[in-house]
């Protein structure tokens, strides 16, 4: 290691204080602009570096902003926090990630990675979480560390959210197979102590309803979201008697192994049984069948989540911003779900 | 903000200086175990707590280490993050990501922001750069901080680096098309400021060679990856006289588009045109046409790149590691290029 250069040595050269020293490199008003200058300059040729840990510490910013997310190899998560870094980085804001992997340990241990970061800021969509309260994330709030939550969400006072409708997206998605003359409909939810799962099986049940359809318990089931869990579940679904014709899977990946498992078996999809995911995986739209889904807007979602992580850091006067934005669903309607053209 | 207790208020409660308090907090052995026991009791009941930033600053050690990546919303580097997880989290190391989005500035402002973060290590792959000696991975080298490359590297001094044969993987893909009896084979290459690219390229050439095939430089462009690249170098390619018959991408989104424009345009794959790829990219495997493609074994290769930086890390002699580790590829042959079964 090299001798550094201190505030303590420009200020024996300059014959002023280190406190006045360090004043001046952090543009306090009280000093003089001739003083600042000159502090500056003596800095510049005594080759100091400002050790902007220690000025964050002092300042409490550091210009980063933390992103937690349940998996970073997700389309919707890779453009959600491509949306954010569009936004803040012509703030002056860099982004630092973290990934769950859906385990409720590792969130709390990335909240701590980043509290100890000193990041200004934390924007997450939560892992599967038991806790209403959760004590960790409780932390951040009482830190006053802006916390935005995007996606999957817990309410919690004073945090403000982003997401998407995703009732009205379960709710369009089954009416989509309705409408194409599916009777007997499946679906495949995720985690049920996650808001946005719950909110799609609403709106699953409530466009049953509204078309005269009954509610076959034996028709839902909560999958993981990959290729294996589909194909599983339509195993255990075309054992049933009688079978359904048609599914909405609350996971793209799920319902691509739905189709999978239903080719294999030498079922037409759609003719004998139609398939709609979510998210908007981009294998949806490659796929020669290409696959119905719903978008998540995630590059939209991602900029809103910063604008709101902005408007509460900047927020001088002494209240609480608690926003909640919910986007609308676009759905995609293709192959797999198309029986009339 | 409340008033937070400091080791000044606890040296006074128990009339010791403070540099005993903040020796007993920080298990300092010249702190005798009776004394350590009350600073820490009396640490608890007064609700200190310890600013773990302030102490990384001391004891040089955060257990953060950082990981900067392209882009995550690729399989191959989400998977790589993965390894390093799974490697560096039961050493009680926590991992922060960021992305360069392939721009040397953003590239510059990850280091940064991780060395502010004051990580113990930083392991990257990195985006297209001109410059032969970067002054910002310099810095990291210089500041003594652990740095190892994976996958995208260049050749600096006193940096490790893990990456697979990239001259076999081109060389071996390139021999299977011609062995499916391709005659004009093109080739998609990335970058060529990145040794990773060249050496595919390489190995590409060195098959034609070895197979008296010549090279056709109009059928060698560098395109980006990414399916809209891969269609415009298709539409490009077959308006030449005489059009190749199979072609070797760098990339397998660039290798997606070509598939897709060549089944626009209803010539065959693979019996009029053979198509291999690169990363093995899950929807290379997803669609009906599975496309031939090289894996990377990124798992396996963040899972050694961890391991590198732990013996950097725990290398208590006063020597220098630098490791070179080059994993072996594995073809993965699919219909895309298989007309002889």
């Amino acid at each position: 290691m090299d001798q550094k250069t201190t505030i303590y040595d420009i200020a024996k050269k300059l014959d002023i204080t280190a406190a006045t020293v360090s004043r001046a490199l952090n543009n306090n008003p009280k000093i003089s602009e001739v003083t600042r200058k000159l502090v500056l300059e003596t800095a510049a040729k005594m080759n100091y570096k400002q050790n902007r840990l220690a000025q964050s510490l002092r300042s409490g910013k550091s210009n980063n902003v933390g992103v937690i997310v349940p998996r970073i190899d997700s389309n919707f998560f890779a453009s959600a926090i491509r949306g954010i870094e569009e936004e803040l980085r012509p703030e002056g804001y860099h982004v630092i990630i973290c990934q769950t992997l859906e385990d409720e340990n590792r969130q709390a241990e990335n909240i701590t990675t980043l509290l100890n970061a000193q990041v200004d800021g934390i924007l997450m969509s939560i892992s599967h979480l038991s806790k209403e309260n959760d004590p960790v994330i409780r932390n951040v709030i009482n830190k006053n560390v802006p916390l935005v939550f995007f996606d999957r969400k817990k309410n919690m006072d004073g945090v403000s959210s982003v997401t998407i409708n995703d009732f009205e997206a379960g709710y369009l998605a089954t009416k989509n197979l309705i409408e194409q003359g599916c009777k007997r409909i499946a679906h495949l939810t995720g985690d049920q102590t996650l808001e946005i799962y719950v909110n799609r099986y609403d709106g699953f049940k409530k466009a049953l309803l509204d078309n005269d359809l009954k509610l076959n318990p034996d028709y839902v089931f909560q999958t993981k979201s990959n290729v294996e869990a589909g194909r599983q579940a339509i195993d255990r679904l075309l054992s049933l008697d009688p079978p359904p014709d048609g599914i909405f899977s609350s996971s793209d990946f799920a319902a691509l192994g739905v189709i999978q498992e239903l080719q294999e078996r030498g079922i037409k999809v759609p003719e004998e049984f139609c398939v709609f995911g979510f998210g908007n995986e981009p294998f949806t739209r490659f796929m020669e069948l290409t696959i119905s889904s719903v978008d998540q807007s995630p590059l939209e979602m991602g900029r809103m989540a910063a604008k709101v992580f902005l408007e509460q850091i900047n927020n001088t006067d002494n209240v609480k911003i608690e926003k909640k934005v919910v986007l609308t669903p676009e759905l995609h309607i293709r192959k797999s779900s198309t029986r009339i053209k």
